[in-house]
């Protein structure tokens, strides 16, 4: 059973966050991003979190093999209201400061602040400034049961 | 930061789900999963929980690139607390029923309706008879701070 479009779509809105798996030259790699969506784009940034050295493994993955995925979804210790939506996407990674950041990305930027309130202690950017842009190529889903998708309904803001 | 190892024994004994990346023909796929310990090697069952179609993508997958990775994390709006622990494996497809199954994956099979009531309700095994044999090649850490470390210590047995 596949989750709605309309449920889809506050999923992408909302979710406040996704596991990324990207690949890297010995195998598969995943980390937990926060995203942003703007039309049909994801945004993702590098962010200034707290991050142990190897925090540009994604970078480095994306820039040679731009396929990557994103998982949105939430366990439940009731297996009948679990589901996922799983994006597939063409990452592209975009870097600059200040001026030099692309307008599509200083948009990413906003909409990164708007959704998360903890960007108001914390810089969306990195240093290096990065974002991965994640252009959507297609969503697939599935949920146990219509309490899944009601669940979400009632939780669409968190994770 | 690092996670203590005894953190990260108690994570992967208890902790309930994971995301399990593969690499598949177009690119990297994601999807949640269960799992169980037996000494050093996790088990996770294309178990009895409804699926769509696509359910064996990550079997077909791993029969081709063996070399997948699992993430065990949790979200939290409070920063501070965010963690997370990746688990770098070999995986290897085994199946079989009844007295065709191998003796590690019988011992798998148990320790998974141990951890999980949920198979109290649904099978262990769903048809044809399928466990993904998950060999830990490296693990990798990170936490935001020691609050992430209590985080986990009060809630390693939910997600």
């Amino acid at each position: 059973m596949k989750l709605p479009p309309d449920t889809v779509d506050r999923l992408l809105d909302r979710w406040q966050v996704a596991r990324l798996a990207t690949i890297g030259p010995l195998g598969p790699h995943i980390v937990p991003v926060v995203f942003a969506r703007v039309a049909d784009v994801l945004w993702s940034p590098v962010d200034g979190k707290p991050k142990r050295g190897g925090q540009l493994t994604r970078v480095r993955n994306v820039l040679s093999q731009p396929r990557a995925t994103l998982l949105i979804d939430r366990w439940d210790a009731d297996w009948s209201r679990l589901w996922w939506l799983r994006v597939d996407v063409v990452a592209e990674v975009v870097t600059g400061s200040g001026s030099n950041l692309r307008a599509d990305a200083i948009a990413a930027v906003l909409a990164l602040e708007t959704k998360y309130p903890q960007y108001r202690q914390t810089p969306v950017l990195g240093d290096p400034p990065t974002l991965l842009r994640l252009q959507i190529d297609s969503t697939q889903s599935w949920c146990a049961s219509a309490a899944a998708i009601a669940s979400i309904e009632s939780s669409a803001d968190s994770a």
